[in-house]
């Protein structure tokens, strides 16, 4: 399933606050369009997110109007500049953006719209071999008969197709291992119950769904040989946030023995961040804890605390599964290696903007 | 707010599953459509369970026929088996019902029904009286300007309308101290949201709900200055089954520092069981996880893992307050010193029957 494709200058997204019951593609012309998808979780997933960011410039280039405007360098980074902060936590959206920015600065205007056009899908197709070369990396960690635990969704609808966490399991299935995948439904917006069982079962991968709070109870009486997620930005030292609820189920990991595994392209690194405490945590309106849909189970005006993420510390993490081989403890050595070694204009350059 | 009141013959009992937008009444006047109630967690929380045990009784002394028939002890026996099985894990439930049953035993059974009357509105008193003690030992923990954690729904509603663990808040709000409680939400059925929020809100006690999977985050970026539950079935070693998710929560209140306090009348003890692994966990169907009400979220036929409770070992408890006093590890003795000094047939005699 391909969360976002570009068709003749617009963006196709599929509606992921819908799923699993409808599938409705959003037909995406404009960049506040794609920026109210991007807040309201109808695109969602770090990769995708940074995907998102890079074809969204590609968009800006045709909403700016004629190249040939004195002002049209301004209207293009106004714009990529209010898509990057559509949402806080995850930095592969501004990186995305800035990926794109980066390469076009150079290049005469008249250039930008058809160039940013082919840097998005070079991004598009890196992501989805990043994605197959971390689901190899990461099936070697599963062992036949064993169970396994993801939280939220790192699956296809998460990347470029793909997955991050979920590409694990795909592969680890393509090579013909039997094992179970215990799904964290990811309140408050369930995207393990709604997203993570649909590309699993649709993988004839045997999945049983439970809530968030059974995940440490699941390790200490079912057994779980390892625990798999995304993540949306990784600091320099390797903290990591991610969906909220990784940080008590990292913990609940580390109790029980059991291996926390970050599967990430560098893409989500910040080296700007160099702790967890850096990362900024989006909080998010309290109608999320309320109800979901049509249905409202809480009292009127209730109070919330609704952080989206939170922040798991690198010394609960095994390993960082990435394109670029597998990070070992101490991350701030193996992370600052892996990007050193990596392609393109890095992150904390002069080039890379928020 | 009362959850079961005895009126003329029939149980009026609150429908829990209904809050807090409806407020419904089950005039309940056959112990079929008591259990039934149970099951459904429209009758919950431990020590209401026990009531509705011991009123369960009364109804089966009025729905056994004619007390001089020569099988109408057998007849009530037979119901109250029936009832003490409604539900596995709360002992509450076993108690309540055996309770009565050793009382009536001895006497003649044309005295039965008024004498279950009286023994179950004895009792109905009781808990209401042992609610006020634990509460005025809990609140002595609360200082102002605190922050606590609560999961599930502990208060008037799971008890005869003076709660266990919101006992505690509630009596430190009348001793007009200042604090805020977060709210678990207490997937899959959402006590907290739904109940929790609603008691405290009533009580003018400031609150903030969270997802369960916040609380340990909570703990790390809030702060937390304590956390309260009760509970449906407390070990002679002190290891406490409760709503699923108290085990993932005491973890990390043992991580972060943070006191885990378990509020519970004696009723609750069960000295059959000498640990946690003795305690029999209920598993609910699959469908309590793929959706609420009329939403459903999860895709059609997942399968699923859902125990309704889970055990706290007794290691990660600060102390257990009961009506008979504030317990403290080790629980073993602790324990068995309270259950020696309270009143009424002892769990563990043969007049107790499951």
């Amino acid at each position: 399933m391909e969360p976002l494709l570009w068709v003749d200058g617009t963006l196709d997204v599929v509606d992921q606050s819908l799923l699993p019951h409808h599938h409705h593609i959003l037909r995406i012309g404009r960049v506040d369009e794609l920026c109210s998808a991007i807040a309201s979780l109808r695109l969602r997933g770090a990769p995708a997110l940074g995907l998102g960011g890079a074809w969204g410039v590609a968009l800006a280039c045709l909403e700016a109007g004629d190249p040939a405007a004195a002002d049209y360098g301004d209207r293009v980074r106004g714009l990529a500049q209010r898509l990057s902060q559509a949402r806080p936590t995850a930095v592969n959206l501004s990186w995305g953006v800035g990926q794109v920015l980066a390469e076009l600065k150079p290049l005469p205007a008249a250039q930008w719209a058809d160039k940013a056009r082919e840097i998005a899908r070079r991004m598009h197709e890196a992501d989805r071999a990043a994605g197959r070369v971390m689901g190899a990396l990461g099936a070697d960690f599963i062992r036949p008969g064993g169970r396994y635990l993801t939280h939220c969704n790192a699956g296809p609808l998460a990347t470029s197709g793909v997955g991050t966490a979920l590409a694990v399991f795909l592969e680890a299935r393509r090579r013909g291992l039997d094992f179970e995948v215990l799904v964290d439904e990811t309140r408050p917006l369930l995207q393990g119950a709604r997203l993570t069982t649909l590309e699993l079962m649709e993988a004839g991968i045997p999945v049983r769904l439970i809530t968030d709070s059974m995940a440490p109870f699941a390790m200490a009486r079912l057994g779980v040989d390892g625990v798999f997620v995304g993540a949306d930005r990784i600091a320099a030292n390797g903290d990591t946030a991610n969906k909220v609820g990784s940080y008590g189920l990292a913990l609940a990991a580390r109790h029980h023995g059991v291996p926390f595994h970050v599967v990430a392209p560098l893409s989500t690194v910040d080296v700007r961040c160099p702790s967890g405490v850096h990362i900024p945590i989006e909080e998010r309106a309290a109608e999320e804890l309320c109800g979901f849909g049509s249905e409202k189970w809480a009292p009127e005006g209730v109070a919330a605390w609704n952080p989206a993420f939170d922040v798991v510390p690198a010394d609960w993490i095994q390993d960082i599964v990435t394109e670029q081989g597998l990070l070992r403890p101490p991350f701030v050595i193996s992370i600052a290696a892996a990007l050193a070694g990596a392609p393109g204009p890095e992150p904390g350059t002069q080039e890379y903007q928020r």
